[in-house]
């Protein structure tokens, strides 16, 4: 049964880094990850105890991940796949290396800091073997899946309204100078032009994408620094048209006191509405015009569905979170690497954001900034 | 102490009506008013039916307001105030002539069907001696006027979001043909060219400025009739911008499945942000950037402002509601009356929506459409 | 028309009161009473200036209600019913003079202060023709009956566990001498023996028995007084047996600072379990085993009840609270009152707290005492 | 830094077995454990098919424990600690012989099946030099034990009530003869006297005394089989004295529909109250008498305590929920056997349960089963 786990490098993770060990916890929740290499950064002392602490041998802590890629297609038991957990700007460079040397992806958002980047990207996808992975960790809680499910099987009827919103607090002053996590969000050569709307906005557009399913058609924005000095958007106001009529709003911000990681999404059919709200992942809310407000749980008999009870580990009432979400994305992730050994695809394969998820965020991305630049025009998705 | 109460007539609200009953029930709680005469239908014998099941004697029902106010007129015991709880279109003529014979109004919303009428009777008003109130209900509860007194003293330091929202459901599909709440509403005729906007979307705005006490500059709107036939707009979308640099969004719908009357307002400052919802009118949350989420209910010696107790009728966690804010309303009024008899002012006037809120909100309404056949475009208010 | 009005009396309730002012509101939200004789207060001055302040003529403003009745009574328009809303000693005097001039009575609960007065209440009632209302309002919220039904139909399956609680802080700390409501509240020579016990403990009780419509067969229970010097309870504590096997627990507090007013309840059956607190009373819980969880709203199609329905004034999302429950309560009577006058019985009736419920609830009492002085012994219910 | 690592045995959790997976995720999560020997099941070819799924070579797959522990003890990098995740008949044997072989012991709740088991067991440490650790899970949550530290530092004032209670519905029904999980834990051999009360009604119990720090006096409990057929209880009814005069209600149920795992702690004070509820494990409220309602999260700077915010990874709004506070515990074992190698002693030591929470445990469920056999009398804790 060892060939159940995938054998995984990280660039980038880091000591002094978050998401880094968000996706190593992820990787190992259902053991089906050995990490065994790492380019975990680009200083050589931290990228050495990095490597100690995560017990990757030395041999195979690289000073660059062109180091490890290379070194490790020279193994027998080389990496199968490469976790890409850098500042955004490094997305690009370590992908295209990556799929370029046959290894897997599963690469953070978004998924460049351009859209050029990322239609490059595309193209060096559709050349490779290999399999691109895109960790919009949030559309992978059981229950935004079964949402999804339910729009696909026609519960909510006809679906008109999307309003989605992803609200946080901790950039409402200007962060203390050694606050790592918000320098580099700042800073436009590291993060790409957009702010708050390419680190989390790109979250809520996707998650209303993933579970309604629409086309977005065109977009009407106001973008806003509020804290002085500021040089990216810290405040996101957005209305949304959808191909074939369905209309929407998005907000995001970082400057909303009370707000931790408020992302929440509500869509309306002609039959019935839905809500879901990451800070109470294990409820869902459906409700019918004609019957009661139904508040949908993990109850394993009520949720007919395969794909969203895959993610359940424990019995109802016993609360999953965030790192579950994430971790059930690495489980997909290893689902599909272990059947793609012997040739097989998996099922789950449609069910993870990847190349095509990316390059929609970034044309999202392109159409907000510039319809916010021409003060709020409808603006479609560059194509 | 018999000159507490105040002389009431009533024009509109006869069987079948629904918000004359609310204003009714409004003005009995504190037993502040005594409603003596009516002009509560053009249809005689539902005008007489009404008439008597609310115990006004027979020749104080009248046949129109015209003959009303000038019978009332010729009487010493004559009415002191009207309210006006008929169609939109109705408020206008109906407020003139009261406003003319030195009758008060207390006017459901909106004030007129057009911004022309609304300024027309701005002028009307300054001409009078008699007092105005439009009834925004909303701006009554005790925890949205202390959320306003937490704003102005700089609880949440400088403003800047101001997120509103007013969802409902119960247009989602097209009404019945019998639905005489429905029907009057969706026709431009007696509601004015805005539907839902107009309706409840003015609600919103009324509340999102009343705590905030931000001036609105210009708005970005989409404006949708869902329902095919639908004469009026059942979503709106808008965007907002206010003097001085604070920013928000609106959202109103009548075609929002699982959303019953869901009113909710949040607004950040860079020190704190603050939320209420209709639904749960008895709480309002605070939450300082340091510190934690407050949950702030009608603890009488938390509450640190007479202005908001003095809508407070019963002690805490005995819940109370729609009706007892509309009644807060009233008494404010009979306030106001009671004093102006003896030549005085009382302070809680400056509190009560009056001509310059109705004429505000028509200036929005009226923004509001320019901007949706705009496409969008950011629409000034109409000066 | 005026026939639809009850004309009503008070005793108690004057100035500096709390109970009779909710009483007053109650009877005028749906305008089906005349509030035109008063017996408010012992004290001469009081009297005369709460009368004033009710619009009561003079000399329909009483010193004494025995001199009321004997008034009341030889006048045409004398009194059909009378509010009794004094401290719970004189609810036993009054009512008994009240049944016995044949005048309708509305009482407040604990129905006396012992047991062998609310027995002899009863053999009273029994003689009488007049009507007797027990205000255990909370059973008249819309959503209670609702729940009621659905265990009367069945949706819960077989019955088995009852529990209820009713904890509040408003006794957490001794209170200031000059507190009137908790003075006569810890003063066992006027509000009988039990504290806490007597003042809410009996509406959590009789909320547990009018849901489930289960017989008490005995109790389990511990009584404390934890504030220093309390003569009477403060935090009760008891298990419940009920006949054909059913069992709960009830507990209630005056000290649990947190706590407002909150009163709530969990029935389980083999099938089903249901949830109402009284502090969200607009929305009732059903959980099928197999099946979502459902919040039952207002929403008007959905409760196929009239008798629910009938406590609802205004459109779903439109929170009604506490007032309204207790004006539903008085409408009821209302309607039975004047369905007596034509010799007719009200089908409404059998959902109104009478003498039996008051009985009952002294029997609770009586029990509850008895087991806690035998240091927690089950106790069957005094018969 | 591999010595941060703990090399871990497990007896039990094979195939088809519950709290095993949850105890091997738990272990995971900081990457503080290897899984590198195990006796996982008493059938062989479960035990084998389990230990080639958790990678464990075929060489340290035991038949047994007893094997397991000898070849172990043999070996230079045999087992450090031994993780018991039997049903409860097996904990005691399979702990005393690590205990006697110098193993470290993670055993899971309840302790043993009976309390002389556990006061054997008591002897049993007390003479090892091994640590003994016991998951009761629930108290290291980060906001349980902030709770603690709330109480401890007088937050509360002086505790006087401790209100807990677990629901769960999933045992409503007779199970299905094929259920494993409900086979055992309804079969007095396999766990004891005790149904309900000693599968969730311990944790109850450790929750209240975890938090409290009080000690308990005497009980009185009403136990209840209602499934027919069912040899224990599956409703647990229960008033609790503790010393010093605070006094407490224990409600536990498997039968409650709705409740999925509904643990949930009140504790008052003449101060404040408090409130924590499994099912949203990131919030904890504390009212003070005078203040606001507050809800803590776990914003990082809110959070005045090392000993709560060790149990922390992600930002808050971030969800951490069930299997995290489990892994925190695990993590907490580790850290105190890291520092045991080096004969140092981690102050994170004196909160985690060990032998004595377990002994009490067993006290408290003697106690509850004599109470209730003598009819709920007053029954002082076994000493």
């Amino acid at each position: 049964m060892a060939d159940a786990r995938v054998r995984l490098g990280m660039v980038g993770g880091g000591q002094g880094a978050f998401i880094g060990g968000v996706h190593r916890i992820a990787a190992r929740i259902d053991d089906r990850y050995e990490l065994v290499a790492g380019a975990l950064s680009s200083k050589p002392d931290v990228a050495k105890a990095s490597a100690d602490e995560l017990h990757i041998a030395p041999d195979r802590s690289y000073a660059s991940y062109e180091e490890m890629f290379a070194a490790e297609a020279k193994r027998e038991d080389g990496i199968e796949a490469v976790a890409i957990v850098t500042p955004n700007h490094m997305h690009f460079p370590v992908a295209k290396a990556a799929l370029e040397a046959g290894i897997n992806v599963i690469c953070d958002k978004p998924v460049t800091r351009t859209l050029e980047e990322a239609l490059e990207l595309e193209q060096i996808c559709a050349k490779s073997d290999a399999f691109f992975a895109l960790t919009h960790n949030y559309s992978a809680y059981p229950l935004v899946r079964y949402a999804r499910e339910m729009v696909e099987r026609g519960d909510l009827g006809q679906v008109r309204l999307v309003q989605v919103e992803y609200p946080q607090e901790w950039l409402t002053q200007a962060p203390e100078e050694d606050n790592k996590q918000a320098a580099w969000r700042t800073d436009p050569k590291r993060s790409g032009k957009a702010g708050c709307l390419g680190d989390i906005g790109t979250h809520a557009f996707q998650l209303a994408t993933f579970i309604s399913q629409l086309e977005l058609d065109s977009v009407s924005a106001d973008l806003t620094a509020f804290v002085p000095g500021r040089a990216v958007d810290d405040n996101v106001h957005a209305m949304m048209r959808f191909k074939g009529g369905a209309k929407g709003m998005l907000w995001t911000s970082q400057i909303a006191p009370g707000c931790e990681n408020g992302l929440k999404i509500r869509i309306f059919g002609d039959k019935a509405g839905l809500e879901w709200a990451q800070e109470k992942p294990n409820e869902l809310w459906l409700t019918p015009l004609a019957g009661h407000h139904q508040r949908i749980t993990r109850r394993d008999d009520n949720i007919d569905s395969d794909i969203a009870t895959r993610g359940i580990r424990i019995p109802f009432g016993h609360p999953e979170g965030y790192l579950e979400a994430f971790a059930t994305l690495y489980t997909d992730v290893a689902d599909v690497l272990v059947a793609k050994r012997k040739g097989e695809q998996h099922p789950i394969e449609s069910w993870i954001p990847g190349i095509e998820t990316g390059v929609l965020g970034m044309r999202f991305i392109e159409a907000v900034l510039n319809s916010s630049e021409a003060d709020g025009r409808w603006t479609p998705l560059v194509s």
